[in-house]
């Protein structure tokens, strides 16, 4: 990315920001995915690795760090360990879901096979376990060890909760806060922790974490109903044809008089889809105000992430986490 | 098991000598396999976890720590770590393979489904991880990290090097340390350095272990060419069906003439199979001498494994660590 662009956007204005940072998570990240003996490692991590996903994590783990007035190298570790299992985790879900597309270009699973999907992911897994050790703060692997297990508890619990129309709001809540906020709350907390910074600093980086990364799932989910096919690179309806009950649905669920719960249950729980379902599920969203719902509670997570870091010190990169909270939402906007 | 009718077989006459840890490790397993939210997860983990393994990776774990004079209570948590990674390794192998059975029963990944193995497996993982942190000792962390990458990386180049004639013993070597030995040597290695051994008994059950996991599965691999299929479970020539180059198959290859090598080639690299190619494939092992000599390697790494411990003080559990280590092999007597 190039600086004289940057500066736009609030994830380019971190990255301008920590780009000393983020250079040496990069650098970290490509030594620490290559194998000695199995060359299929570093080629199936490059493609995802390099596929240029914003790296938010890590950079949500160095804003908290420094933040917090880090001034040690471990971070980057974190950082990169952040990374490493959010790559692990695409290269499993991948594989749990059959795509075949992932950031515009042929998932791993297409172009190996679901086989080095699996194990290389293992691998990417156990490399950032190796990383997080390495700073040898015993608080520290708690909490991504802990994030770890969250991750995985809610993709299990997603795969028995997604085609289930009992899955209330409160489930699809741990669901989002298992496969997203976890990662992004562990993310800053452990930014914050390794700084040495106070418990209530601590704390409020963990919950703008979480409410950052329950916000981001919820308008991901928001956009795969009313989403530009152009802007967000998902096709309306992805979630509805792939029968993954989230929030819009679960809302215009609790409201569905007979004849509108026999439709969800033929479409989703059963997977019976037929030409003008995807229509007919928009227009019973629209009724319900499933939509505008779902939109207020992205907003209103957004907001909780602002409020959790309000009292935090004055610090640029406060104010950056700040405008990135409102980014996450703008998309919705 | 009964006490009355154990001490005949030396993982037995460990059982027995082990029993309150063992309770204690099978106490802490059903514990941290449960999952608040998820239920899927303790169904195919019980699935698994309490089909009757011989828990043999564990017990070594409690062997070392009490053989090294370990009195606190932390080599059960290092013991259900290295159970729970077993585990996780046995859901995601059987994803790879495509296995249909696993200790006498369908696997998780027939009764449920593949994302569930997979995405369960992520989740024991994890809690290996989480349990691993407990003890609070930074070198345990280590070792057990290090493990983790290594089981990982020695499935992936056997994904790669299992269907390649190209493949030599060194690197059948590396597969196997990778798929067996590193989670024994990880099992005898963290037990010993719990109990703050020195640095000579640490590296004396590292060394022991590590023999004793390629000597286990070299006795496998040959299992799988002249086994009874009653004692072992196994039929006779699976590998070779699966197309799987292991010790016996990379000896006779390295002797074939320009016939065989067509028929290795055939078979194994391109999986193009007939009818009689399995006694072919026989034939050529024993005009190579392939199974004596593969023989001869597991009993010699079998007498390293008891060498590694020789100088240790004398101890009740050194001598059953010598007496599994003959067991081990005695299945090839």
């Amino acid at each position: 990315m190039s600086l004289d662009h940057a500066a736009t956007k609030p994830h380019e204005q971190l990255a301008a920001h920590l780009a000393d940072g983020m250079e040496a998570v990069n650098t970290l990240i490509r030594e620490r995915m290559a194998s000695k003996h199995a060359p299929r490692i570093p080629q199936v991590t490059a493609h995802l690795v390099e596929a240029g996903g914003k790296r938010l994590r890590p950079m949500l783990t160095l804003a908290a760090a420094q933040l917090c007035g880090y001034t040690g190298p471990y971070h980057i570790h974190l950082a990169a360990t952040v990374e490493f299992i959010h790559t692990a985790t695409l290269l499993h879900d991948d594989v749990v879901d059959e795509s075949a597309q992932r950031r515009g270009r042929p998932t791993a699973n297409l172009l190996w096979d679901n086989k080095s999907s699996v194990l290389v992911g293992d691998y990417l897994f156990a490399r950032a376990f190796q990383l997080m050790v390495e700073p040898g703060n015993l608080r520290v692997l708690e909490i991504l060890s802990n994030a770890a297990a969250t991750i995985a508890e809610g993709e299990v619990l997603q795969l028995t909760a997604a085609q289930d129309l009992r899955t209330d709001e409160s489930i699809y809540l741990q669901v989002v806060r298992g496969k997203t906020a976890a990662l992004f709350s562990a993310a800053t907390e452990s930014g914050a922790e390794i700084a040495g910074a106070p418990q209530p600093h601590v704390q409020a980086l963990f919950d703008y974490g979480d409410a950052l990364g329950i916000a981001f799932q919820i308008v991901d989910d928001l956009l795969d109903y009313q989403g530009d096919t152009k802007a967000t690179g998902k096709n309306v309806g992805d979630d509805f044809r792939e029968r993954k009950l989230t929030l819009p649905v679960i809302k215009a669920v609790a409201k569905a008089d007979a004849d509108e719960r026999a439709f969800w249950t033929r479409t989703i729980e059963k997977g019976k889809q037929e030409d003008g379902d995807l229509d007919h599920a928009l227009s019973l969203l629209h009724k319900h105000n499933a939509l505008i719902d779902t939109r207020a509670e992205a907003l209103a997570w957004a907001a909780k992430a602002k409020t959790a870091i309000a009292t935090l010190p004055e610090h640029p990169i406060r104010q950056m986490l700040i405008d990135l909270a409102d980014y996450v939402v703008a998309r919705i906007n």
